[in-house]
């Protein structure tokens, strides 16, 4: 295996270049700068000596022409608005790194997992559940074009869209950058990912008696508010018993109504949500958060109502595939390296539910992501590259 | 003394025609109903054997003929939009009553109580607290009109604004509808007002870090979010401590941002206000409301900032006048009336800086007020009226 990571930093160079945003980069998918760097990819997908197809969704997929055991790697190419030049390239070109190392590896481009269009489109697209009317339905986040659209102008309309083949996969990689601080915290170079988490996302609503402050004594008051604020301080004391280690909530977002100075809130709305790796962790934290509020109603003169508003299961990576990472990291950053969840969503959440994943992270510098001064040392971007290539030969060997 | 109340409540319901709205009144201060009311309201001054005069701010003033001690009673005759028949028509109304029952009382309509161009405009012109550089600047709260302009269209440009000539007044009195809904709610039929309670109004500002909710861990955060909730929480704790047994207090307004369910409050600003009659009970509150954010910012990664916004001083109404009005509140209803703070705001509490003040309420039916549906019993205005006329009179012979 022969790993020619000056290439590898050329290509991220040369992919700055589309669409450069300061010192980052827009990109949004199906835009011309997003549909010039699939072109890019795909020649260079050849060039590589794989077979190339840009799909009807926008997925780049360059399949291996020799003989399994294969592997799938890649992660995703367009960007967040005026946002960084890392964030799913690097995985990308990372993949296409492991082709050109003569690895039996197919690399993808996975359409659209920033959400321009959709949820996880051109991935869920690749495990076949996506349907034609999800596509009709389609349209831009920002702007409300419809997707059909920007697909006919993209050159896509008509394509077919391709399906990943059942059975062809070993496993499939994901490099990506942390985009938190925690590697860079503990002095760390290298994460290994121990799964994606779920989130579960509630609404609580609470519902009192609008009235005027100066009126209404306070034992006449029904406060929305007050109701509120208890509950949340309630929440704040259980969840940490009800927790795992490395869960995250969250409370985002308040609003009151009418939220004016002198009016005692007549409603309030919270959004809380919660994350973690382990179905087990997330089941006990929303027992407690259903416990919290069933106490609430018991103490308070405001009911409050809980509802979920949307939940994804966490997708913890592959044993085996952990296994070879770790050991590769162990051997080429020795005791520079940690285990640690993702707190983000990926693309391998989707691949999970057909083979098995794995994922690994370099350190964003101060954390920073989703904004044009994201950023990692080209040394750690060199050693993501080499770990990843290393688990990946452990992998296979396995 | 000859108290006409058919007369009084005559006037009321003609009163309640000009701006009827639903079965309230739409009457805001200067529009073409409302300068038809002060006017007809001079008339009716003048038939009353006043000498009545609409000021340059619009105050219709009614000067008693003869000799002294002068009474002063009034209230407001314009109203809230969309707003109720009773809410300061009342007052003036009741003024007229005792002016023709023969009282040495000075009528008066202090302009724009509600506030539709400034605070207090016409009781604090009469006080001669408000310059022409404030009316030069005063604009419509709703559509931003110069108040010079409407002033103009109501033909009152260049008239002279009176002052209240000093040593005339014994004291002033103030009938008004309660707004609330104590009185209902203990079966009482007439409130005597202890005082108007002080105002502190409270800028609380929490200071944390925007963080993405998936990548940075509980122990990496500084969610403002979270401690304005333990803040408010311990406040809710603490304040019941300081308070009187008549103090309120609320969070009326609590603004996260970016306010996003999965986006960990950056910032949160809180707008705090306590209420009460004891300037050393408010002392008691601001102290307690200081300690709490000075124990929240010994605690918490996000500093509180508080700021003032706005403080009214309590105004206590005199304690002559009050025995005068529990008299002839027992005289008149035994063991239907109650002592009670009045939580609003009224122009008492301006003529309470040169005069001694006294007010009077009435039930509200429901607490209603500021709405079209505002109503008092037939029966509880006729009382009001009897027990403020018996009230004056005792305190003239005082």
């Amino acid at each position: 295996m022969s790993l020619d990571t000056a290439q590898f930093l050329a290509d991220l160079d040369r992919l700055r270049q589309t669409g450069a945003y300061r010192t980052g980069v827009h990109r949004p998918t199906f835009g011309a700068e997003d549909m010039e760097s699939r072109h890019w990819l795909a020649a260079a997908m050849e060039a590589a000596g794989l077979e190339a197809r840009i799909d009807g969704i926008g997925n780049v997929l360059g399949r291996h022409r020799g003989p399994g055991p294969h592997l799938l790697a890649g992660s995703h190419i367009e960007t967040q608005n005026q946002a960084g030049w890392l964030d799913g390239v690097l995985g990308v070109v990372a993949a296409l790194a492991l082709a050109r190392a003569g690895l039996p590896v197919d690399v993808c481009a996975y359409a659209d997992e920033e959400g321009h269009w959709g949820d996880f489109l051109g991935s869920r697209s690749l495990i076949g559940a996506v349907d034609e009317a999800e596509l009709d339905a389609a349209r831009n986040r920002h702007d409300g074009r419809p997707l059909r659209e920007a697909l006919r102008e993209a050159g896509l309309a008509g394509r077919e869209r391709l399906r990943l083949e059942p059975g062809r996969y070993k496993g499939a990689f994901e490099l990506h950058i942390e985009q938190g601080t925690q590697l860079e915290r503990a002095g760390m170079r290298i994460g290994v990912v121990t799964g994606i988490v779920g989130i579960r996302q509630w609404r609580i609503t609470v519902t009192g008696q609008q009235d005027h402050t100066g009126g209404t004594t306070m034992a006449e008051r029904r406060d929305a508010g007050l109701t509120a604020v208890r509950l949340l301080a309630a929440l704040d004391q259980a969840m940490p018993m009800a927790a795992g280690p490395r869960s995250v909530w969250t409370t985002g977002r308040i609003v009151l109504e009418p939220n004016a100075p002198q009016i005692i809130p007549g409603r309030a709305e919270i959004t809380f949500s919660f994350r973690d790796l382990s179905l087990e962790v997330m089941d006990r934290m929303e027992d407690c958060l259903r416990r919290t509020v069933q106490e609430s109603n018991r103490r308070e003169r405001c009911p409050a109502v809980l509802e979920p508003i949307g939940h994804t299961a966490p997708s913890p990576c592959d044993p085996t595939m952990r296994a070879a990472l770790r050991e590769a990291a162990e051997q080429l950053c020795p005791r520079a390296w940690t285990e640690m969840p993702s707190g983000a969503i990926h693309d391998s959440q989707i691949l999970a539910r057909v083979m098995p994943v794995a994922m690994l992270f370099v350190p964003s510098i101060g954390g920073i992501s989703h904004h044009w001064t994201e950023d990692t040392k080209r040394e750690d971007l060199a050693l993501g590259l080499k770990v990843l290539a290393e688990g990946a030969r452990r992998f296979l060997a396995s």
